[in-house]
């Protein structure tokens, strides 16, 4: 991660929770009273966003001292501690809503997609994400995509080329679309495109495309296209994939399996922030 | 809302997907080549955020027109068209992802949220949010609360005054909690105050507090609590609390019941956009 | 204060007032000049905004010593010293004119504030500032207030409600405008109507609304108006009120009153900073 | 005034005061309700801002019609109007306290500017500002001063050269601070000095300055030094001058008296917005 | 290109060069002068950049008429016209420089991109950039070298992956490196390895690699290491490549030419902008 | 320069080249691999912008120890160390072309500069810059001519008056021109008039000018000029002037000679980054 990309976002976030000021916080709590506290998991999960955590409190008070009792990526069992932070109270009550929205996200983010990866070990095939994130989060819930053990599909319109149905039919056609791509751009850019019938997938195999989307096919279809196919390309499926259906779905030889639902409905892992310790007095 | 806080945060969101481009889309779709596109439902759910939706293609083309097929607050069926846009197939495609981050997150939370309002339907209670939002999504995500039927808790640590347990035990008590934050905070300024026994709830009961909240109470519990307090302070139930438990909840006679899960682990609304018509020129 | 709200308008006004360089500093003074400076006092008044001063220096040079020889609220009299602070005299020299900018209007705020406070202290009367404060300076400014002894009305439109007459008159009436308030907003919202007449008094009160202003009322229609309210809820006296009618005020028994002139019409606190000592050389 | 540049400081003004929302008028006002309003003295006054008090309107909707009555610079009296405002009332009272309180700050500044120029009118002798200005308002405010009939001392750091105590003492001398930014300072940039005593006048008429500053020095001193100087450069008057002092001061010959209080201590004009006709609907 | 990245870009471009405002054009100017200019070439070149300068000055005044005489790609000669803008002459001054300092920039880098791509036309050939461009101007600079005829070489380091010499002594050699990179990197990222010697060519076709650099290689070695790689991979020759030894290169047989001297020693091309006529009033 | 001024330019540099992340580097360097590099010349130069190229990689990671060589306008050859830089590998690598492009910019410019004032060093005659810079980078840019022994002309619009040909057609002469401009523009501000013959230099003679610039004179005119001038005011000649006509344009015995070049069409000075030494381990 681009630490001077995730400041940014952090600030934004803390300024947004806190405005002015934290009424409560700043009325009640002198500012040289500190604490310990400890980020305690509630629930069996994947922990991701560490760093981001951390980086909260540090943005409030860059002594404060945060130190991660597990790894990104490690799994953790309810009531297992996560993190012992020290430092001012102020900082750490001020921060606390931030960085556990964060922490609690992300670690869901990685917890899922490794439910997924797990359903599909067995298949050389990967799990990957899609653009379908939250604003300004984009990048935090791709890495936790990976901290789960998925991969990551483009970041945005910028570094790929995704050749999708609307594109297709204004270009008049597959091999009109790819011919205009591989006429203006650069080399360093992959070429993937959407199809949703076997003649699409026909059509597509003799155009130079690095990957090829089944979209929606039933894994019969899947089945056919991928053998048609014969790992000249990649091949994805994508669209409307459960957890449920992941396996039958990767056992028609697919390469990768994107998933929207890792990022656009997150299910948070539950986890706490208790102060366990706290004094008036000063280090 | 205020546009230019709303403005700010799409710009932010476009910025991030699309980057210096959107390569597909402006290497394959010629700069004039205008389509209509339509928004359907793919589940039955509220809808909210049409506003923002609209922005977003307005932002990158201020000539899009956008015409909702519904409001804000209504239910769609599964099939049912939610908007219309006409304008360059440009600022359709390249806009498309980001509008439909938005639209199904905030559809989301309306939805979920109406969920739990129909289910205390019955009962004079009122379901509301908790800062438990995502960075930059504070202010859409509440107002996507209000949608669906539900209500707003604070917005920030910097308009209310919610003394928790941190804040208690580094005060020394409710009592010396409510007493600093009495002399010093503004008469514009709620007080609430988190209780977890029936002592902290005689102990709240003494202070001029505005609200009391029950965290993470056993209904038997809550239902004392109700009745030691008997109409004096609004009392928010809070923690832990499901969708199963929202009745049994209300049944104690609780005034307000916070859900964090609302905003915190959206399930997005299934949404679609679709071309429906393009062609080369236009005036 | 949230430290990074407060770091981004230092942040500005250091760039508005230095631009690219401090042509006449940077031509004169080497770099590894140091120099010990001191601000002092050049008339009466209270002290506020020494966090704020502070900033400013090490924002510019993370290594100048600022200490501070007296406390925001501290009053000081002609001549008496207010700050040491010690660093390179180009940090010194370019931040001079920002930190003295701050807080002079920031310690002329307090002083204000303070006269008013002074004036009523022999009532149970709160002095209260306003919305009219300079864009940017909204937290410090009402920081200073109640570092002078005031107290905080609302921070912005978004904080709390106040239905004024333009509100009232869209609505049809106090009536309507409460009842669309208390249907929609949520219960941490605090509520104040503005009243101009007995029969708007006698209106709001029975109305759920936990303020009632009264706006340019001659002292004897207030002092009416305070016996029919007879602290049912909370009374602010607004508009038009000078140091001198005060007392009258304070006297009609209201429990807060509102000065735009603490904000709005500020009269910089007299402050200046010399450099006491200054040597090329360096520890 | 650079468009660009007072757009972003309106657009932070108005985040500031508005944030999410104006929850009073939002809950209160229908978005199809328009209005119209006045702004009228409330005292007497010169006018200055209408342009930036239009701009904050027309940023929040566009289609918001602000006329104004007077022209910046001209004279109003108690009761006058000074503009008319039509369009949708949300935009009105949302908008209301941050136009006005910039209209009021400007105002007040241009009023006791051209309250010191009247004074000085029958001597050869301008009014100048200094950078005692509030952060993100120095143009503003500067801009206010010359709609006052004064005219503007340097803009920053950056843009003009005034070698002060402290940096004579650094640099050993007038002559050698002198020597330093003559050697090194591009061929556009002024230079003026301060200085304190006939003595250093007559060092720095020795070198190549544009501009002497005479400051804090008493009125017969100055009266000698603009003697010596003799129109080889500009003389400026600097330091604690006060509206009772400047006739005698201006009397002693010097081109240019300088004014912190012109912006350090502004008393806002009184100015009021009032909605003037509203109703539902409009096209 | 995104419209909202690059209006940042503009929007900071004219508040460097304007600040509060433009002291010459608004004294001198009314406001209600208006002109018609012309942009001219004064030397042959291509053309690019045209909607950027059009945005330069339809920001300072929504209502300049830009019309482009010429496409962004067309060869202009000297005396041409490029562009006539109609509108007010503040708008017109006061944007010239930075509407000319992009122009001539861009049309800088097509015309030497042109230049290199003209001369091995008769090679299967690209010419391609690197990521040596100005801060906040690689979009636009690498838009140029497309205008010209080139090809984009990767956009940042976050869109494509470069295994370079530090890189690979750190992993271990080509082969480690390459495989960290495939255990971790998405299926819509290519790889691209530099290679220093024909050994490493050998080891760089071992593995999965897209694209393999020749670094500073004579072209007997580079002739070699095509022959080598077959056409199994494309083959990019970087590093001290000059226009004079360009063919030579390109008939090496490699499949692209990277030149870092396209955006980081730009020569802009020579155009002016004069004012045509101008009068005062207009509607 | 101003800190806070050159680290928004750097951040935004970093985050255009790097966005959420180095692809490359973050999955081949570990977090814990550090190294030593150094930056050498590869060609003869005057070195400028040291303090930037440090900033870039302070700013990644706060512990990378960076140790100049040389300094800012020190003239190095081709092979020799320009500075030693030790750290986290993954700052260095990531960093390193925001560097470089920084380094290689301003060197160059100052290079350039540096060859222009050799050339007429027997001349009393000063080479300045122009406004022809980068968004973004005129500060940088007119700081590298300063370095290389050039001298600055005005920062921008808001700095200096230069009344050009537009200006002076629209008020209908030069007096005129002048005349508005002395009448609103204050004490602190320089005034250059551009002229184009005789007849405009003797009626800028005639004004209150401080500079009079001879634009696109054949030096025989200049020479005319000069003696009429006849010391006065400044004499600036700009327009078309090459490294080859320098000498004869001094010798007419301008006073300036302003060079567009300097900073439009730079040639980045050779620079490149090694790593000398890496290991993973750490202090």
């Amino acid at each position: 991660m681009n630490p001077l990309y995730y400041e940014d976002m952090i600030r934004q976030a803390l300024n947004e929770d806190i405005g002015f000021q934290d009424l409560t916080t700043e009325t009640i709590i002198p500012e040289d009273h500190f604490s310990a506290a400890r980020i305690s998991a509630k629930a069996e999960g994947i922990i991701a966003g560490l760093d981001i955590a951390k980086k909260v409190f540090t943005m409030l008070d860059e002594k404060v001292d945060f130190r991660a009792s597990v790894q990104d990526g490690e799994r953790v069992t309810s009531g297992q501690a996560v993190a012992v932070i020290e430092g001012r109270t102020r900082a750490l009550l001020s921060g606390e809503r931030v960085a556990l929205n964060l922490l609690q996200r992300l670690s869901g983010i990685a917890t899922e997609t490794n439910k997924a990866v797990e359903c599909i070990k067995d298949f050389d095939c990967h799990i990957v994400d899609t653009r379908k994130t939250m604003p300004g989060l984009r990048g935090l819930d791709k890495n936790a995509v990976k901290t789960g053990g998925g991969y990551n599909h483009r970041f945005g319109l910028f570094d790929a080329i995704l050749i999708k149905d609307n594109h297709i039919a204004a270009a008049g056609g597959i091999t009109e679309a790819v011919g205009l791509v591989r006429a203006k751009v650069g080399h360093m850019v992959k070429v993937e495109v959407e199809t949703e019938t076997i003649e699409q997938v026909e059509e597509a195999l003799q155009n130079p495309v690095d990957i090829i989307m089944l979209d929606n096919m039933s894994t019969a279809l899947m089945r056919q296209a991928v053998q048609l196919i014969d790992k000249r390309v990649l091949v994805e499926a994508s669209g409307g994939i459960t957890l449920d259906s992941l396996v039958e779905i990767a056992s028609t030889g697919v390469d990768l399996i994107s998933l929207g639902w890792l990022t656009h409905s997150v299910k948070a892992l539950d986890l706490s922030l208790n102060i366990v310790s706290g004094e008036k007095s000063n280090v």
